[in-house]
């Protein structure tokens, strides 16, 4: 049964999240729909990352298995053409070997995350961006972030219901960049906890504000509660950039 | 009265084009509403790029007189929160002389054409790039692009329905450049006929895929008939990134 690898990008905005709910529409059952149309079998499919209701994703992962063999130009074309027009598009189909798991022989997730900092409220960007009218001080939301980076116990900045077994992750970077009226910060890790990122990209927020000074930052790490780090950025900034393997 | 001069920005996909019309909505009618709405007058608005159906703008200009002055920071302010939920944003508002017209002042427009060209449909990006499955040279196209550059008849590239009074312009640039999966044509120029940009990017495409040569391109434009032409680009692919006064 050969094992299919797909690379995805969406866009978050009408969907609730990756995974598939019975609160409305998701990628995955969008997926699985668009496979049993194209061959129909209807295989169980697994994601290297669940983004959240309204995240986007340049290049999510998946896989699942059929039972017969297709080239991986048919598959890619074939579900792209069944996925219209769902804002789902397939960049690349490949035939993984058998033992390839989307989620869990993923060895570090890439994240971007866009804020617009400027007075005016986005039109092209709508639901692209985190619009933020205050001036944001990028230079001190850089150096806050370096606080985050390592190994630590990211309990204030994990949602209550996430369901990893460990609060401990390993954070390799944490990029804040200035580009125009853009602050772009991305984020790389093996694996994060549920709104890790968004929690974190609040919490740098208050310092880009002036709200906020790294030792704040350093110290609501080390509180390992929820309440001492700042509120969730909103889901439509987020992008799921990369997964390697 | 004073004058006063708007930099919008705005998703052209849901608009008849900048201009109102009787057969949709349009930018115009909803930024006139928005005045409206904001101090209770009702002027007439100009703006300096006639944009169609579902072209964007980065930094569309326009004016209007109110019989009383507001300051600038009230009139973007309110503008942006009556022009909701619509995709228009003011990026600035000014104050401006007594004799500035958005149209007739302009001395240089600046137009944007973005093609995605990859094997799959865009996701994030749909109704903002035109997507072109055939791998396309860039280089053969900047260098076609030269022979459309400077003062010509664009009889060729001018839609039926183009109200200027001559056919002659200065193409001051149409440069090329790809970036990744993205070919993206700047045009610059005091004025463009209608369509044009979109017509001379339809005949650019021809020769990227290899199927014209930039001798054939300067055949079209000195054949100064419409079908000599490349196809009309798709509009969702064109912004008015700048004016200049």
């Amino acid at each position: 049964m050969p094992r299919y690898k797909l690379t995805l990008e969406y866009d978050g905005s009408p969907f609730v999240g990756w995974q598939k709910q019975d609160n409305g529409p998701s990628v995955q059952a969008a997926l699985e729909a668009a496979i049993e149309k194209f061959c129909g079998e209807r295989p169980a499919t697994a994601g290297a990352g669940r983004t959240d209701a309204g995240v986007h994703a340049l290049a999510q992962v998946a896989h699942f298995d059929l039972a017969r063999e297709w080239p991986a130009a048919t598959v890619m074309n074939a579900l792209n053409f069944h996925l219209r027009p769902d804002p789902i598009a397939v960049l690349e189909a490949e035939i993984a070997p058998a033992d390839f798991h989307a989620r869990l022989s993923a060895t570090r997730r890439h994240y971007l995350y866009r804020i617009l900092n400027r007075r005016a409220p986005p039109a092209i960007e709508r639901d692209r961006v985190w619009a933020v009218e205050t001036p944001l001080d990028a230079a001190a939301m850089r150096e806050a972030a370096q606080a985050l980076v390592g190994h630590h116990d990211f309990t204030t900045f994990r949602a209550a219901i996430c369901q990893a077994k460990s609060p401990e992750k390993t954070l390799d970077a944490l990029d804040v960049s200035r580009a125009g009226e853009e602050i772009r910060i991305v984020a790389r890790a093996r694996s994060f906890l549920h709104r890790q990122v968004r929690n974190m990209v609040g919490t740098l927020k208050l310092v880009g504000e002036g709200k906020w000074t790294s030792a704040d930052v350093a110290r609501a790490l080390a509180a390992r509660e929820r309440a001492a780090g700042g509120p969730t950025a909103p889901a439509c900034g987020l992008y799921l950039t990369r997964v390697d393997y």
